[in-house]
């Protein structure tokens, strides 16, 4: 594979986004972000991804000029509206919002309504562990799952992110709550592989490790079954009442319309850094003492493989 | 099976509880929280887990007389100490402070070193989202998890609880990160009953259904095969970091000495009771109204069980 210099890469998204109405340090850092994420090894939510934001761009979802107003402030709770700003600028500002309150306060947390598609949601991971702070955050979808026991798509995979700092490199986790989503479905058809575990329900309801099985069905499974499908349940709720926003029965289920989303942005100001590091470092050490299932092979703890790829 | 009424149950372990050396209102209040949980059809952390509880008393694990102590205030986010006190009084209290803040300042959150099993964690869902809060609480456990990619039990199954407030009964997860607790497995075995869906290895490392199998390989499945196992690296790293508490890999696995975990309480404040209602509900009505997957039934939503059996 031939590898494109990241300046290359990022200076023709700018270019591309300062054409489509982005101030230029806007542009510039938007497109760096794309860029982070396929160094990072996420293609689907790097540059695979930017055509579609382009388009949401052009027909209106995003707003490249819109930038996050604060609504009530309660404290170490903020409820923020994004404007239908772009998704990635706007929870970037949310979670610096959420980070300047817990200094003060410990904890800061920001409700995020009415924003759009964050793409990678572990950016907003690795963002506040890298200045120290443990995260959590989440977002809403539009309806792209079945709940379980149920066959129409009515809740969302609700992507949830939790992050803590580790001087060797932060410890991030980025999971939706689909066991796979349907880009990675798709792309064990094409290369005519089934999926590692089942992923989804055959069109008679049996559960199922073929990919196309599941496109036919389009019923993708929960992690975990029920737990997962009550945890976008919650996750779902929880992103609703605190934001006054739209809820995932009330976003639009097309992903060029997928707009007015819900997010969550959650800041921890550890008290001592260098017990952080310590603590954190010694759970890495104690997951890497785990005997492995596969002789030769290492466990790995959350999100050890994207600072192999970027080193 | 022949009911017991309920104040006789309680009054016959708050007797027991005055006797290992509770307080009286100390007796009555924990003796209340056993025998809600076995109302609640929870029956495993209910009465069924009092003998153990009381075994661990009198090994010295749990102290009945101890209660939490603030260490550190940085705002919304307190640092206290469990003192060894019983799990159950201790995470009520701790959630009760946790709403406290979020009464001040929109969120709180409890961080709670050396404390003891909470036995359902369900409760403190309960508490906070029948005082009007929406809630997320976990704690960390021994280790009695093998992580993915792993055979040792390096990680815990960390319980995971989110809850939301709704007039007609709160929403309510309760999740371990496993996806069947070894309570669960074994009565399946008992009962000569497959798992309904892979709960674990066999000894030669295939996914199983049977009970008996994964008994003998001590291999439970984390939910979501890799991201349960992930988010009970997290969750556990949260808790230690904030609590300067005992991490996963430090408790000792055996369940009778399971003393000293970690545990993270937060407590958010709706701006309004009456949208933070109206949300909730058109939720739960747009799972409702999902077409379920056997005909006649209907899909639920989180707590909607314990409703029902409460009933």
């Amino acid at each position: 594979m031939q590898r494109i210099p990241f300046a290359e890469v990022h200076q023709a998204l700018a270019r591309i986004l300062a054409g489509l109405g982005f101030t230029a340090p806007r542009a510039e850092f938007c497109a760096s972000l794309f860029a982070e994420t396929t160094r990072d090894g996420v293609y689907t939510h790097g540059l695979q991804r930017f055509p579609r934001f382009v388009r949401t761009i052009r027909n209106g979802s995003v707003d490249p000029s819109a930038e996050p107003v604060l609504q009530v402030g309660m404290g170490a709770l903020e409820r923020w509206d994004g404007c239908s700003g772009p998704g990635n600028l706007n929870a970037w500002a949310a979670m610096e919002r959420a980070m300047e309150l817990a200094r003060g306060q410990g904890i800061g947390c920001v409700a995020l309504a009415n924003t759009n598609h964050w793409m990678r949601g572990g950016t907003y991971g690795w963002q506040a562990a890298e200045a120290g702070f443990l995260a959590i955050c989440w977002t809403n979808t539009m309806p792209n799952l079945p709940p379980w026991g149920g066959i129409d798509p009515a809740i969302g995979n609700n992507p949830l992110v939790l992050a803590a700092p580790r001087p060797e490199g932060p410890v991030v986790l980025d999971i939706a709550m689909s066991q796979f989503s349907y880009g990675a479905i798709e792309s064990h058809r094409r290369r005519g592989e089934m999926l590692p575990v089942d992923g989804g329900f055959d069109t008679e309801g049996n559960l199922t490790r073929d990919p196309a099985a599941i496109e036919r069905s389009q019923r993708a499974l929960p992690i975990g079954y029920w737990k997962g499908s009550g945890l976008s349940v919650l996750l779902d709720m929880f992103a609703a009442v605190l934001t006054l926003g739209r809820s995932t029965h009330q976003i639009p289920a097309d992903s060029l319309r997928e707009t007015g989303v819900s997010q969550i942005f959650l800041a921890f100001r550890p008290e001592s850094g260098e017990q952080a590091a310590r603590i954190a470092g010694e759970i890495v050490a104690s997951i890497h003492a785990c005997a492995p299932a596969q002789p030769g092979s290492r466990v790995r703890y959350p999100g050890e493989q994207t600072l192999r790829i970027r080193e």
